[in-house]
Order: C-alpha cells, then structure tokens, then sequence
C-alpha cells in the first residue's frame, strides 16, 4: 500500500506532531482536532490516524484508519465499515500496563493495604498473614494479546489462571481455557475475575445478574469496556456478597457522571480509563511501525478483523 | 547426627503439636510456651526448636537448634553461640512473600492508588497515566534467598535491579552488584530501596542520614530488621524529600509504641511485620526437611553461619 497524506486526528495532536517530525518521515501530514475536521480533509488523506473518536467520520476515500488505542468499538460497533479499508490498531505495551494494573489491585487486597492503613490511622498493631498469589484462582475473559499478557504474568507469579474465550482454545498460561458456554462450572471457585474483552455484540452485557450469580464472594476487575457489564447487577452483586470488591477501569459514560451511583460505593474503586493508556510517544512508535510494515507488504499483526470486531 | 528429644518453644505449640502429629515422625516431643521453658527441658532435649524468642537460654546441652522464622538475631546477635551447637532458619516461601509485599507497594506507588482513591471521593475524573515497572530502578540490600527472589520476580516484570551484599559478588538477575563500600554512586539513581538485611554488627544504624543524603525522592522499603535504620533520620530525609515515602514493616521495638512519631506521619506505610510470616504449617515443613536431612547427613541449605549471622 503507498501512503502519501496522513490525516491525524487527536487531543493529543501537537504532541504527536512533535514526536512525528523528529522521525523525519516523507510525507504529507496534517494534524487536527476532531471538532474541525472537514469532508475534505478526508478527501486528501490516504490514512486516518485517531484514537477514540466520538465523531463518525466518512471513510470510504481512505485507504487506510490506524486506531491509537488498542480497543476499536468507536469505529466499529453498531456502525458499517467500508470493507475496502484497512482498519489497524495500536497493541504496543497495553498487555503490560493492563497487567501490572489489576496486579497491583489483586496484591492490595491480599496484602490487605486498606486494613493495615486503618489500623495505622488507629496506631494498631495487629498482625495478619497476607495471602499469596500462588493461593488464588483468577479468570480472564479475553484470551488475545492483553488477556494473554496478564496470565502470563499472574501464572509466573504462581497464580491458577483460567481464561474465557469465543473459541475455548487452549492457550499457553493458562490452566484451562472454556468457552462462552462452558465456562460457568468453574465461576464459583474464582478469587478473582477480570474482563479484557473488546466490546462487540457478544459481549454487551455480558457481566449481568445472572453471571454474578455464578460467583462467590470475588474481587471483579474490568479493564475492558464498561458496556459489557451491568452497572445495576454490579450493584446488586456486591449487595449480596457475590463481589467482594470491583475496580473499574471503563464505564458505559465516560467521563462517569457525578450522579453515578458507583462513585459512593465503599467497595468499589474507580480509575478513569487509564489502566492501558497510549502515549504519545507509544502511539507514534506503533503508527510508524504499521506503516513500514504496510509499505514494505509486510504481515500486520495488529490488523483488526471486521466481522469479530477487534 | 540422631535426635530423640524436640523441645518445640512457640506461642504457636499447640498449632505445631496438632500438625507434627499429622507427619507421625518417631520422636519426643515435648511442647511449651516460652515462659514455661525450665533447665531441665534444656537438658533433656537434642533439639530446640523456636521462633523469635525473647529469653535467652543455655543451649549448650542441646545438638541443634532451629529457629521457625528466617532471622535468627534473637540467637546470636550480641550474644554468644556454643560453638559445637548446629543452628539452623527457616527459609521456605520467605522470599515469595517478601518479594509479593514489596511489589505490593511499589504498584500501589506507580499505579497512584491513593490519589486515584482520593479522586473517587471527590467523584473527580482526571486521567493520569501509570507508571511501568520497566522504567524503574530497584536496589535492593541483601543478595541472598530473600533478596534474590525479589529480584527474580522485579526483573521478569521488567525492573532494572541493583544489589547490595559484604562481598559485592555478581547474582543472577541483579543488572550489578555492589560492595557495602562502592553502591554510593549509584543511590541517587534509584527509585525505591529495598532493605532485606538481616540484623549483624555491619548492617545495625546501616541506613543513617549520611545514608539518606545519597538518595534523591526515593521510596524505601524495610523488610530486614528494624535496628538497621534510624528512625530520626529516616523522619529527617521524609522532610527533605530525599524520602518520598517509606514502607516499614520492622521495628526497633516491636509492637511499634504508641507514642513513637512514625505511625503519625502521612507518608509513613506501617505493617505489623507480616512481609515474612511463617504460617505454623510451613514452619513444621521447613523442620521435618530439615530434621530428615540431618539425619541422612544430607547438606543443610538452611545452616547459619555463626560468624556471619545469618
């Protein structure tokens, strides 16, 4: 594929700029925030490089959209997709950073870090065993890159991990991977659960009353996307003790609304979409790499499959 | 070497009596609180097996002594050992435990759980991106089983891990290793120390103020022995910010008084040393490998070298 203008549509726009004119990359580019782009500036580009867009744009002239994050839902779901154009997406060290996030959030729990800080506040000496991750069931749903990446660091650390995928396919790091359907019979034996799915039909909704039914007492973590669980059944879950504690990294409205109920649930922590940022700097890193590869007729490993959705 | 007789001293002999009994091991035992311990228990024991003691005993009557936890200061520091008596520690899941607390608290650190958790109450929004473990520098005192295993797991995660021992003998999985004399000019570089030394006449006042003028806004972790660092001093380098925050888990007295100034300071961790604890079943294992060992004249992994300390 030849590429000659680059459409860069972003917040972070004149940060990219900078990092895109020290690579010194013979091409046309042209750098703007989404509010002003224009049918013609679309008409020019050959690729579109954004991430997370609200706008829904008219793709059909270019060649190419290159995604800055790792999740597409904001071009692809419950839209139409021009087939004739390549949709690409960054996967850099997302798999890494989702890791190390809900590592951090499983470690605080069984280092009991909120006990030992009151007890501090009270000047309490009460000594308590941790728990050790080599004791704890954790499931993933999503077995891709980031799901993978997370099992792959939890199993090094001696946790059991189980993983949740469309096909049930086994995977390396995982103890055991189930299907969709199949999955429910071990729900009940889980410490942990964690959603790094993308969103796309399947997974709409998919966290509801009847799954947390299926678990028990569990710390639930989604860095997915907020759509696919049910606020209310969430709720209602950890009403009921069948959630322990939820950290929410994504939510259905984003920034979440003050009056959002979650915001004053003890049990529950809120991080604002952080847990696999791109920055800057990785966003250009991965943008420069695809399009070398798509120059050079090189394989795409980060090349987004239209009908699955990610 | 032949054992007939075990003196098990505990505040956990009644946990230990109930779980050797399950390993139906061709022994006496004879199980008793500290305080309860008489000369003549002393005199017809072969081994004596305790954790942390407070009295100091003769143990010239007794073939071997094994301690259930990994220190073995409460034996030998500034007191005299028979020479002719085998002292051996507990080493087992230390390391794991060790390694988990600590990077229990540098995630929380990199992850900003408290300023994200602060956001939450305010119901504020206002994305920050993490920090990754693989742009962080770690240097960690001691290079033995504990120390090591911390680095094991630091360095798979990413981190660039520095070593502190007497002879400054390369390990594996430290990018370097320094000599207490020559680790100076590396200090100011690092983000976090960490302090697994056990207590000896070089390692006793070892983190001073000269110490923590080396350091620049760094986050200190103390796992080793409270009576390695000062405690005025540390309060002094938390002012000047050489000290960003401090995870102490050991004390100079333990429990931490109520008086004493550090459970009141904001950017003070307090934990009830807990980062190592031997639960009362791996104590039993560590000593039945131990106990079988010996008598097959097997080679101790686990034997404290007297003149050392540890």
């Amino acid at each position: 594929m030849k590429i000659s203008n680059v459409l860069v549509v972003s917040p972070m726009h004149k940060d990219i700029q900078w990092l895109l004119s020290e690579k010194k990359i013979q091409k046309n580019f042209r750098y703007l925030p989404e509010d002003q782009v224009a049918e013609h500036d679309l008409e020019w580009a050959d690729a579109f490089v954004a991430f997370n867009i609200k706008t829904q744009f008219d793709y059909r002239h270019v060649k190419w959209v290159h995604s800055l994050g790792a999740g597409v839902d904001s071009f692809l779901f419950k839209k139409e997709w021009p087939e004739h154009v390549l949709l690409t997406r960054t996967i850099c060290s997302f798999g890494q950073r989702i890791a190390e996030f809900c590592l951090s959030y499983i470690l605080k729990d069984i280092q009991f870090h909120d006990l030992f800080h009151q007890h501090k506040l009270e000047k309490h000496w009460e000594p308590m065993t941790p728990g050790l991750l080599c004791e704890q069931k954790v499931m993933i749903f999503g077995t891709g890159e980031i799901g993978q990446t997370v099992a792959r660091i939890l199993t090094f650390l001696g946790a059991d991990v189980y993983g949740v995928s469309l096909s049930g396919k086994e995977k390396e790091f995982f103890t055991e991977v189930k299907s969709m359907e199949s999955y429910e019979a071990r729900l009940y034996e889980m410490d942990y659960i964690i959603n790094t799915l993308p969103l796309t039909e399947n997974t709409t909704g998919l966290f509801d009353s009847a799954f947390f039914n299926g678990v028990s007492n569990v710390g639930f973590l989604n860095v997915g996307r907020g759509a696919s669980m049910d606020e209310e059944a969430l709720l209602q879950a950890l009403h009921n003790k069948q959630v322990r504690f939820a950290v929410l990294d994504v939510f259905h409205n984003e920034p979440l609304p003050e009056e959002n109920q979650l915001w004053q649930h003890p049990k529950v922590w809120i991080t604002p979409h952080i847990s696999a940022v791109t920055t800057p700097s990785e966003g250009v890193d991965c943008f420069v790499d695809t399009l070398m590869k798509l120059e050079e007729n090189q394989p795409l490993a980060n090349k987004v499959d239209i009908l699955k959705g990610y």
